[in-house]
This record gives structure tokens, C-alpha cells and sequence, in this order.
């Protein structure tokens, strides 16, 4: 054991001891070391958070006493009258008695007080650094985690090795929730929630709908370049679909069923592949029309456990940006090639193409029997893959084992602002849909064929992407994708005609820009802007009216007064991306 | 009874006396008039559609013989008599006993030809203009339409008072066939049905999602220029939500109920209504934010019953494009005009505004227990609407009792080119939903205060839209809603370079230009871009290369060769609607 579950361990019994020693009333609970530091559970104690300061205070003055930490052996008897006026520990007796048969039980003894531990603790207790724990927040826990049983306190404590890993994890678990995704959503007005219409369905506000448009805007302008081509599908379908898919089985407790009085029986789809593949099937297709590149920026449904919603991380609702191409075997390989250029363009528009690695994934060659499909398919496309990689100088890593079921893949994986890795982008390669669902091409003898079916994902979700993005920019999105681009701010209402001129010659570059008209202070006004991450605040008084000019706060920088004509020329060219 | 049915009626009889003529065999079923003429049912005869022209000149010599009708009373046992060789007539004769319990039975004779028959009938056939009517088809029909009893033949005729009515049925109904959208649907590769996912889901194809994105971003833009913001908000909600808004037992057969192995119970949105109120319902509203209008183009699905869903024009996912002002009193009648400006905006480019009626829809005054909310509320916006109409000269007609339940409203009825009336738009004052929700805005004094809803319909939604439009254009959608807008034909391969330097200015022009490489003869081609209604064909070969210019079919128009240049400024003015 590391010696720091030693010193988490030791200082839960610390915690218990302290509590005791400032309400001999309290009756004792369990208290394990944990992930971060360590808790203890108390009942008949009456505590708020405001008392953790003083029982830390009694914690620190223990381990100065330096009290020992020592093993004994007891018999049943023993423990018995030792917890004697500790119900809670006469129980777990029993249960140990219950579980291990056990006629011996250990305890450790430190100073006055005794716990029924198996260790192992620290020797002594100066050999925990005074300054690197914490008591950090109580909250309610049943005993034995059983609803039925009574609810307990519990001690919630932080440790770490040192001072200074204890401050570094207070500072970025501050900085994770300053760039919590949910609290940008509130703060930029983004999405909201409704008690009525449930958690686990965002609701986006026209701000919202606007980085979602944006965003959409942008991944469909680069596919089409490469020559996608938007399709619609329902989100219902008759369940035979899935069950022909394998989606039904797959998905099976994910999937939401649909039923009506007028006896229909419906699933929502899990996925959009299966609906993309009857577009295909409903014409008669020639080697000449391949290849065939459909996408569709639409929602598909999952039916997530109720506790494994959040935010706009974890949803039923997901809005899916899915593509898939149909071709030839000859094909395959620019599709590919095509496929990446397109993950590359999008990443770029965020500086993250550069920042990624690359994961060729292929079979595990011992165990052909995980994988579906011919060998000498698996052997060409783990080829080609190879080949795309090599040719696109991708620095791929070969992870064997972790190829599709129907095929291999190429993955990528980004770095976030906080060092966290995004792995959304892949390309796989499907043989098996297209056989599952007859799909066929005549080819260049008039013969049937069946299409290799090439699956990508760019952006993934619109949801979880969005999340990524308010925590990568730490709310400050791209000029592109902000709601509100430019905000302009008039010192007092005699400069509103002036605010309005600037809006309409902003609006007609089709800019998004306001007016603040609310009656705050400038200086207030400024603070809005920036909180809310408004890449541009145009302040205009008296100087900026008779100059023709603004004064520019750009991304929270103040670049003073700049002439209006210089101003919607830099506008207009951030705008172009 | 107007002559026209006795004619049908006589008809019947004349069909059967010239089918006992021509086969002797056959047994008589019945045989009464139609909406359009007339059928007859035969048992033990072999015949089919070829055989109704021979049967239809009999009829014809038939008439010219100037038999009569002459109508007698008959006892049962003369009636036993008369049809004894006639098993469905024997039973016939004896469920009218049963039903009746008539003694006395009328038949109709003409000629050698007698019937069981109420009457009336033309005197003499002589009446019967001779080529006024057609033998048309063909059918099974159960016996008394009980599926357990012998399936008989039915010979279906049309007839009518002149021979010109007669023409001009056959000629719409061809017309309407025609104009069918399901055949435009295919023909133009718009949408198309799978098996596997059910009837009810149209999956739109590539073409088919560009009309429906054009249309999105036409109504968009112009609600945008009337203050529009676009949300977005998930197809599944808490059950909860309709109970509030009052949907769920609105639409409680329509309603598809979704539930999971995970324990979920939602409903999918039958409306899109409730969602935005819980948009608006997030935040503290001031007097300041309001009007807040939001609009959504997203899916809505209604159970309809398995055997209603057709095309387009009824399915189970209806894409709806709905739009909601919430407002004050004082701004209710500017939202209502802005929202009629819309209309007209969006209908001017069909041409159809102007070919309209509108109504104004208000309670019956006689029954004010049928809505609900006060009845200052409705006598302000009653006045409201009609101020509107007044001054926008709607010429509305005053329609008593077609108000919704929730509040007054003004409709427009549009005349598409088969003059079938297209009732869409609408525009809908609703106090009562607000209020279910608890919305409020808080008011220039600080209180709290509810707002007006005000709904409204423009295009309504986009499959059935869409299908209107491919009827009323017949195939012939205008330039800026054509998937495909320009199809370039080179006369031979050798001209292939040309057309892709052509393809690429138009491409870059941002219009969606094909090339027809097929192996087909230059005729073939043309006739199938006019075939898929293509509105520009350019027809390139040696003269054209030589001329920097394009033959140019539009519309079907062979209007020669036009120089290129002024082609591509041509097309652009014509795509910036």
C-alpha cells in the first residue's frame, strides 16, 4: 500500500478521534481512506460546515501530539465491551462475525482512542505533513448505504502527499468548475432545463441555436466540399430495422420503445446509420453513382440510466452529426483520404490539428472469431488503412484489438485546454450493414455487387462538442460561433442615435451585434460584456461620436478608440474564416 | 332526383341487360348509381378489361333501340318466379322481406330485361345521351361486402349529363394523376418509402432535402427580418408537459408513448408549443425583453391510423415549421401584423398572394361557454384582429364560431392551380396557455404579469408543403427550390471539357449544376431533363465551344444559343430571388 492511503487512512481515525474528544455524544459510523483523502461517519451529532474549521484545528493538535498507531489482536468478548456504547460498531462486529467466521477481530489503538481496523496506518502521527489535509463538507450517508437504516454524517476530508499537491488540486478543481460547461450554458444563455419536460432534454435558447447553427453551417460546408451530401431521415422506424441492423440487440436496454392507442409499435432509433442505408437501397445503384456520401445533422435517442444524465454531457436526446459513404473497394482508400482532410479542416478551425494522436485499429489476430466479415477483406482494409496512414503521414499507432466488429478503423484523439483527451473523430470501415441490408451496385459486367460502407464521425454530437468547446475556450468561443459578437455600449442614452448608426452598418455585414440599453453603470456594462465572453465592446460617448470611432475592448483587452471604417473591416475580415 | 341520377341508374340496368345478352352465363348481384355513374355486380362470367368496349356498344345499340322504363308492383311469389335462376337476387328478395316486411315488391322493366328496383329511372333510354358515359374498369367486390360471401365482378361506368362533362372528368382526373406528388416524388428522386422503416417516415434523398433546406432558410430569413429567433428543442418530453398544456387529451389517441427497459416514461410532442413556453419560461422576463418571438423547423409525430398515412401529404413525422410571440397587451397588434406580413412575404413567392380569401374567426357569440378565458380578453382581441384586418384591407369575412377555444383568429385560404383551396397560414391570439404555464413578465411598476401568446402557421409543415408545391407547379418547382437547377449536356464526349469549364463558373456561382455524362442519344437526354423538370438545359457541342456559348433550353423553351456570359449573369439575377 502507497504510504498516502497510510496517511488517509490514519487521518480518518484522527477525524473520529477529534469529533469525540468535542461531542462525546456522537456515535461512530465507518471511515475508509477514498480517492482524494478520506470521510468518517457519525450519528446523535449536531455539526454544520462552519464547525470543520474548529474539529481541524483538534485534528492538527493530535498529530502534533504525535500519538502512535498500534495493532492488537481482540477476541469477540473483548470488542464487545470496548464498543460497548457504540451500536453502530456492535453491528459491524456481527457482520464480521457473519462474513468471516472470524473469532478474531483487530483493532488499532492511537492515544485515548480505539477503532476496529485492519490497517495499516501510519506509526506515528507526526508523519502526516501538518498543512496537506483538509476537512472540506459534510453531507448525509445511510448506514451501510441501506435506504432503510438511518442517515449518518459524514466527514468529507481532502490529503495528499504534500501542501503544495493539496493546492494544486484545489485550483484545478476550482478551475473545473469555472469552466464547467453548465455554468457557461447558464452564463451565455445557451440552454436550459425544464422540470416539466425533464433532465437529459436541453433546451436551446436562440443563443444556443445559434452555435449549433454555426456549427452545423460549418462542418456541412466542408463535407460538401468533399462531396456530402445532406440527406433527412425520421428518428422512428418499425423495430425490424434495428433488429436487422443488430442496433435492437446492441442497444437493447438504451432503446426507447414507442407505442400508441392506435396500436402502433415503433423504436426510436439509438443510431442513424440503419435509416441512411434504405436512402441508398431505395434505387437501383450503378458502379457509375458510386461513390455515394450521404450526412444528416439530426438527433437519435438513448435511453441513459435516469442517474447518468447531465448537463449537456450526458443526454437522451443526442443531435448527431452523421455520415457514411458507399463505394467500391477501389474506392475506399480516397474516401478515406477525404474523410481525414475533412477532420483535419474542422479541428484546424479550432487549433487543435496538431495537438492530436493518431490510432490505427486493427484486429486482434488471436482471436479471428471476435470479428465478423472475410479475411481477405479484413487483410485488404487493414491495408489500405495502413497505406492512407503512411501516405498521409499520420504517425499512426498500430493498437491491435481494438478494430470495430465489422471492421478496422483509424481514431484521433485531441488535447483540451485542460490537458484532457477528446476522442471523438474516427473512420471505420463496414462490410457487414451493406451485406445485413442487401445493399447492391451493378457493376462495370452488369454484375450485383455489394458497396463497402465507410463510417465517420467529424464532430460527434452537437451536444457533448458544445460542452468541449465552453470549458476548451473556458466560455470565450470563436468569433464564428459567438451568439453575440459585438456588443455596442453608449455612456449615456444622448449617444443611442450614434449606437444605433454603428448596429445597422454591423448588421448589414450580417454581424450580431446589440445595443445595451439597460440602465447600469458604464463601468458595470464593460463587466457584463466580459463575463458574458462578448468578443467585441464597442464603447461610444461624445470622442468616439465626433471621430467617427469606437472604443475597442476586444476578447477583455481595451485597444482604445479605433475608426469605424478600420473597425468593420477587421470585423468583416474575422468574420470570413 | 336529378336526372342525371336516374340516367346513372337506368344505365346500371342497360349494363346488365347487355352483359345477360352477351353471356348468358352470368348471375346478377346489384347494381345502383355513383358519385360518377354507375357499376353492376356479375357472378359466373369470365371477362375482363378488354371485354368492356364490346359490352359498351351493346349498351349503345342498347339505347338506340329507345327501350322504356316501366315501373310494376309484384307480389313474392311473382318475384320467386321472375328470379329463380337468379341465386343473389332470390336472397336479395328475401332480406327485403326480412328488413321491410313488405309484401309487395317493386321491379323495373325494360325490354326483355327485368330488376328488383326502387326506381326512378328515365322514361326511354332514348334520354340517355349516347356518348355521355364509358365503361371504365373492372374490380372484385364481395358479395354485400361481407368478406365470407363469393367475390363478384364489378363493371364501374362513368357518366354524365353531356359528353363535353364527361371529357373534362377524364381529362382532370389524368390532370391530377399527373400532378400526383408521390409521382413527382419519384420521378424527381424528392423522398422515398422503405419497408423496413414503415410507411408514415418519409426519407428524404439528397434533392429532396435541398427543397426542404431551401424552404428552411427562405422562411427563416424573412421571420428573421420580422424578429424571429430560431430555438431548438427535443422531440420527447415529460408526459407532464401535455397534461399542462392540455395535449395529451387533445391528442390522446395521436399521442406515441415511448417508454425503455431503463423505466422511462415520456411521450413524444404531438405540438411543438409547450416546449418553447418552457424557453421562455427559464429566466426572469422583463416588459423591456419583450416581444419574444422564437420559431423552430423540427419533427412533431402524430399515431395517426395505419391506414390514413398517404405520401407526403399525411405521416406519422410531421417536419413543422411554428413560431410563437409572447408579448404584451399594448404589442399584440403589431405582432399580428407582422406576423400577416410574413405570410404575405413568404406566399408572394409562389405567386399565390393576392389568389386568396381570409377570415376572421371569432367565438359564437350565442355559446361563450365553448372558450375559455375572460371575456374582456376576447372582446379586446377580437377588436384587435379586426383593427388589423381593417387597416392591413384583408377583406376578411366575419366566420362566428370558428375562433380556437383559446382566443380569436385570422386564416388565409389560398387557391393552388388545380383550384383546390390550401388553407396554411394562420395567425392565433391565445391567453389561455400562458397562464397554464404560470409564464409572467414583470411590468414598468414592478409587478408580475402574463404574457400573450400569439401562434402562427405559414408554411405549415414541409412534407405536406412540399407536396402542395409538386402539384401545384406540377414537377415545375421555381429555380431558387430546384435541387437540380442547371443540367449541362454535351453533345458528344469531345465536348466534355467544356462542360466541366462550364459546370465549375456555375458551381462557383453557388448553383447546383450537374453534368448528364450518360450514354444516351442527345434526344434521350434532353427529354430526360425536361422529364425531371431541370430548369435550365445548356446543350454544348462544336458551335457552342467555338462561341463561348450554350444552347439553352428553359423551361422546355429551346430559345438557342445564348453566350455564356450573359447566361451566367442570367442564372445569377434569376438565383437572387
Amino acid at each position: 500500500m502507497e504510504n498516502i492511503e497510510k496517511v488517509r487512512h490514519s487521518l480518518s481515525h484522527i477525524l473520529a478521534k477529534a469529533v469525540k474528544e468535542l461531542y462525546p455524544e456522537a456515535a461512530l459510523g465507518m471511515g475508509p481512506a477514498t480517492e482524494n483523502g478520506f470521510y468518517y461517519d457519525f450519528d446523535r451529532i449536531k455539526i454544520g460546515e462552519d464547525d470543520l474549521l474548529k474539529i481541524e484545528e483538534r485534528m492538527r493538535e493530535i498529530i502534533k501530539e504525535d500519538i502512535s498507531f498500534v495493532k492488537k489482536k481482540k477476541n469477540k468478548e473483548e470488542v464487545l465491551e470496548i464498543f460497548k456504547n457504540e451500536p453502530y460498531k456492535l453491528e459491524i462486529i456481527e457482520d464480521i462475525e457473519k462474513e468471516d467466521g472470524n473469532k478474531n477481530f483487530t483493532v488499532y489503538e492511537s492515544g485515548n482512542f480505539i477503532d476496529l481496523c485492519e490497517g495499516p496506518h501510519v506509526k506515528r502521527s507526526k508523519e502526516i505533513p501538518l498543512k496537506s489535509f483538509k476537512l472540506e463538507r459534510i453531507a448525509g450517508a445511510y448506514f451501510k448505504g441501506l435506504e432503510k437504516r438511518p442517515m449518518l454524517k459524514r466527514i468529507y476530508g481532502l490529503s495528499f502527499a504534500s501542501e503544495d499537491e493539496l493546492k494544486t488540486y484545489l485550483k484545478n478543481r476550482e478551475e473545473a468548475a469555472e469552466r464547467d460547461h453548465r455554468k457557461w450554458g447558464a452564463r451565455l444563455d445557451l440552454f436550459c432545463f425544464s422540470d416539466l419536460v425533464g433532465p437529459g432534454f436541453p433546451l436551446f435558447t436562440p443563443r444556443g441555436t445559434i452555435v449549433i447553427s454555426e456549427l452545423k453551417k460549418k462542418i456541412e460546408e466542408i463535407c460538401e466540399n468533399y462531396g456530402f451530401q445532406k440527406v433527412l431521415t425520421p428518428h422512428l422506424a418499425k423495430i425490424e430495422l434495428y433488429e436487422k441492423s443488430g442496433h435492437a440487440k446492441k442497444f437493447s436496454e438504451e432503446l426507447f420503445h414507442v407505442s400508441s392507442e392506435n396500436k402502433h409499435e415503433f423504436a426510436i432509433r439509438p443510431v442513424l446509420c440503419p435509416h441512411q442505408t434504405q436512402i441508398y437501397a431505395s434505387k437501383i445503384r450503378s458502379y457509375r453513382d458510386l461513390p455515394i456520401r450521404y450526412m444528416e445533422s439530426e438527433k437519435q435517442y438513448r435511453a441513459e440510466k435516469p442517474g447518468e444524465v447531465k448537463g449537456l454531457s450526458r443526454v437522451y436526446g443526442i443531435t448527431i452529426e452523421d455520415g457514411h459513404c458507399f463505394c467500391t473497394t477501389d474506392q475506399v482508400k480516397d474516401e478515406i483520404k477525404g474523410i481525414i482532410a475533412i477532420i483535419k479542416d474542422f479541428y484546424s478551425l479550432f487549433d487543435l490539428w496538431g495537438n492530436h494522436r493518431t490510432c490505427l485499429s486493427l484486429r486482434d489476430y488471436s482471436h479471428p472469431e471476435n470479428y465478423i466479415g472475410e479475411k481477405e477483406d479484413w487483410d485488404l482494409c487493414e491495408k489500405i488503412l495502413g497505406e492512407v496512414a503512411e501516405e498521409m503521414d499520420l504517425d499512426a499507432e498500430r493498437q491491435e484489438g481494438e478494430a470495430a466488429i465489422y471492421g478496422p478503423k483509424i481514431d484521433f484523439m485531441f488535447k483540451d485546454a485542460m490537458d484532457n483527451e477528446i476522442q471523438i473523430p474516427t473512420v471505420q470501415i463496414d462490410f457487414a450493414t451493406p451485406k445485413r441490408f442487401d445493399l447492391t451496385y451493378i457493376d462495370e459486367n452488369g454484375k450485383e455487387q455489394t458497396p463497402i460502407m465507410v463510417h465517420r464521425a467529424v464532430l460527434g454530437s452537437y451536444e457533448r462538442f458544445i460542452a468541449l468547446l465552453l470549458e476548451h475556450f473556458n466560455g470565450a468561443l470563436p468569433f464564428w460561433l459567438s451568439p453575440e459578437q459585438v456588443r455596442i455600449i453608449p455612456v449615456s442614452e444622448k449617444f443611442s442615435d450614434y449606437a444605433e448608426k454603428l448596429c445597422q452598418a454591423l448588421k448589414k455585414e450580417k454581424i450580431r451585434v446589440t445595443i445595451d440599453r439597460e440602465g447600469e453603470t458604464l463601468s458595470k456594462k464593460i463587466r457584463n460584456g466580459e463575463i458574458q465572453k462578448i468578443p467585441y465592446l464597442l464603447v461610444v460617448g461624445e470622442k468616439e461620436k465626433k471621430a467617427s470611432s469606437a472604443s475597442v475592448r476586444y476578447n477583455g483587452n481595451d485597444e482604445g478608440a479605433v475608426s469605424f471604417s478600420n473597425l468593420i473591416e477587421r470585423i468583416k475580415k474575422e468574420k470570413e474564416l
